[in-house]
């Protein structure tokens, strides 16, 4: 494909979806072929990765990723000069890069330079993850909403947080959940949910160590935290779903699933999405 | 490409997306393409559906669909049947398959029935609706959480709805807002919300005729509905949107926004996207 955007130079906020290479849209997978740079968070999975082609320039600029951190403002002055440099500027993030994925400060930055840009959806998290347990997030009986939430702390702010008025007919779902399930547990039922809500924690969801356990509320402090990228999902939604390992105590009426594999197809990229 | 899966039918629950074929996944795309019959919503677009090679039988089984109507009972049936008949079936709907979708029931058909079934997410309304308006769902300033939920009404059943414990420091997105903003805009108040609350109408988000007009909760009344499928996103975040029309008064500090294009690219698809 030629490049088509590199006289003016543009930045794309764009999605790289929750990990398999194939829940990338076809617009995603089109400006990342036509990119001259590619400024990527850890979330972003190596098959998404693989997907840009050789002669790009691609830099991880996660936060996570130790001694060699960017700070919000480097991101956005690299996003800038780039862009003033006339190149297509592609900053991908994990899952959309509009929910949980910090792209306020970015879009104001932007907006301050005079920066033109674009936004590109992406597969977020929670869909992902139920997709792969093959349970609605929302249905009639059960969930009239979806409530979406971290339980990332943020010790300076007296946010009210996830833990308000919460009502048994939402699906809700927590983006980094953390590790500290015995508190989050306690703070569940504190916060008027019953205590064999079904829950479910999903880890590396559409990923090769993709996994899913299936507990409750008061089985979660027994369940054994997994590898980020991790959510979970609370609510009746979540009864019904496959998983590779059932935590629930009494469990006469939640048996071990039978199990074979996960519905999502991994299978390598074919021609048409090959890089 | 050849089709892989018509010696062992299987049906494919698959999210279509908001309008714009670029949205898309990969593995829709792949699988539309490998499809021996599709079923699909009102709510999928023509430029979608363009995407189905001509030799696949396309079905609208759509509810809103005139005297075309088919029961879920029929689409459970046919889904059934062409599977059993060995073939790939697509199971095609708007915006992502497990939200606001009604595909619970098809997930327990398809398990009663014995069939092999895949769930492929998909970009859901909310997301695309923010990417178009240029503004982040959540922040860490103003919106912890996001609360997807909808305003079609139920007569028949008791259900607490979205309007029970709303707090500010969310986005709530309603997916069939309805028209009768008087009343919404009265409730959103009784719920606690402040009337200068930013609200968004987005209508056909990354279709041709999309529109989006920003305005508050007190100017709500006062905002013309717009075209289906539309949605209303409320609260902080909002603020900063682009937006086609203006609905505040005592508008002073909400100018029109400059605004020369709605940033998502609908030019046509491409040879790699093309069906």
């Amino acid at each position: 494909m030629e490049k088509r955007f590199t006289l003016t130079g543009k930045v794309y906020l764009a999605g790289g979806g929750p990990g398999s290479a194939k829940l990338l849209t076809l617009r995603a997978l089109e400006i990342l072929r036509a990119a001259d740079v590619v400024l990527h968070d850890d979330l972003v999975s190596d098959e998404v990765l693989a997907m840009v082609p050789p002669h790009v320039a691609v830099l991880n600029v996660g936060k996570r990723c130790g001694s060699k951190k960017a700070t919000q403002e480097e991101i956005h002055r690299r996003m800038i000069a780039a862009a003033r440099n006339g190149q297509a500027v592609v900053r991908l993030k994990g899952g959309d890069p509009l929910i949980f994925a910090r792209t306020r400060d970015e879009i104001e930055a932007l907006r301050e330079a005079g920066i033109d840009f674009e936004i590109i959806p992406g597969i977020t998290a929670a869909t992902a993850a139920a997709a792969v347990a093959q349970i609605p997030l929302t249905d009639r009986k059960n969930a009239s909403k979806l409530v979406l939430v971290t339980n990332h702390r943020v010790p300076e702010k007296d946010a009210r947080g996830w833990h308000t008025n919460l009502t048994a007919d939402a699906t809700l779902v927590f983006y980094m959940p953390g590790s500290d399930f015995a508190m989050l547990s306690a703070e569940l039922v504190e916060s008027g949910l019953r205590e064999d809500t079904p829950c479910l924690l999903v880890s590396q969801a559409t990923r090769p160590g993709q996994k899913v356990n299936r507990t409750t509320i008061r089985d979660l402090v027994r369940t054994p935290a997994l590898a980020a990228p991790s959510l979970l999902i609370v609510g009746a939604a979540a009864a019904e779903a496959r998983a590779d390992e059932v935590f629930v105590s009494g469990g006469a009426s939640n048996p071990v699933d039978e199990y074979e594999e996960i519905s999502l197809d991994l299978s390598q990229p074919d021609e048409m999405t090959a890089g």
